[in-house]
């Protein structure tokens, strides 16, 4: 019988924020897939580090190139590296940061295995933009607001999408996130725009406003900001 | 000393859903607070249900009426009752489906409680839509795609809103779903329309598309609607 795939949700980066399911998936797989990058510390293996037993890990390399036929390259590679397992009847569990519904990585192996007919499953966790609201002791959106989820490498827009009515959260900063900051500055929305780096994880910190942000040095890739109406 | 107030996320339904810190968060409060409305069914109480051993309970009514009055009267009332336990030095954890960041009335509490001088703590639970792209085995974003979450009760510009470019969910569904369906349906977006109502909890249903939801009947208030471009 052919093992299944499973895409495990490990939440922000604290591992009590894990959920029951989480857990018990990760202690029922055979193997778990480790994804790591080239700018990535392998965040996500330390939030389960706990519950993996001597569990054999396979590490999944992507890459963060500019070049999408290198990433792709690399993706197909990690995708036959995991089809092989489950070919064998391994259950493969993919852990990744957040849930694996928003911006993962492990969506390109999912839908790779999924087209040569595997057996695919996803394990929702705690998405990195509700811990930060969590952290910053505020809501995203009540009543009738509306919520837009956008990451700040989507630039030819940027300016009409920051005008949207409706609370902003961007994603996937890095330094695209610049010249988001700058715009929203512009617009005079600094003490509108929360902004937090490694929200739960080792060097977290939070700034209040655009300008305390621009004091701060060597600002790294979880880095979410908030934009409240 | 005075108590403290925690608002915590107990994910969509499924008890395996709940994060390690809600559970430790539950056991550790020394009153839990489950709220409880007209036409709602207790369901944040059956999810922790198993873990609350005794503990002293206190029923939130909150009021889904439509006269804001009425509304804001009970939730004051339940802000008092919660805000006299804090002052008597118990904490009290408030348990509130999904995360209490996304549309959730424990938000009204936290303001009260805040304004008032007592300290709180949001604890982050799965949100329903990231469980239900689990469910339907897909992502909700990927690489460059917006997120857009709309409360289907936004009347006014609702048009408009589900013109925007990137993927839509549509949230808090209830009576006010169907007119947004309609929309969508003569925009030709059925088949790229997916419902799901009561994920993961007793009487889940998925709806592939707006005609097989059409053909459905009795369909409630723990309803969302994926549409993706």
């Amino acid at each position: 019988m052919r093992g299944k795939l499973y895409g495990i949700g490990v939440g922000p980066g604290d591992p009590e924020l894990l959920t029951i399911k989480a857990i018990k998936t990760i202690k029922d797989c055979h193997v778990i897939a480790v994804p790591s990058a080239q700018n990535n510390d392998r965040a996500a293996f330390y939030v389960v580090e706990e519950y993996l037993e001597n569990k054999p890990l396979i590490s999944c390399l992507f890459s963060m190139e500019k070049d999408e036929e290198k990433r792709k390259e690399l993706r197909i590679k990690v995708a036959d590296d995991i089809c092989s397992l489950l070919e064998e009847g391994k259950s493969v569990g993919f852990i990744t940061l957040g849930d694996p519904s928003i911006y993962s990585t492990y969506m390109y192996v999912h839908k790779i295995a999924l087209k040569r007919g595997f057996e695919t499953e996803i394990i929702p966790g705690i998405t990195s933009f509700t811990a930060v609201a969590a952290l910053l002791n505020d809501s995203l959106c009540e009543g009738d607001e509306i919520l837009h989820i956008i990451p700040a490498s989507h630039h030819e827009d940027i300016e009409e999408l920051l005008e949207l009515q409706g609370n902003k959260i961007i994603m996937k900063s890095g330094k695209s996130l610049n010249k988001v900051l700058e715009i929203l500055d512009k617009k005079g929305l600094s003490h509108k725009t929360k902004i937090v780096e490694r929200c739960g994880m080792e060097g977290q910190r939070v700034f209040n406003n655009i300008e305390e942000f621009e004091k701060a040095e060597g600002v790294g890739y979880f880095t979410i900001a908030i934009v409240k109406e």
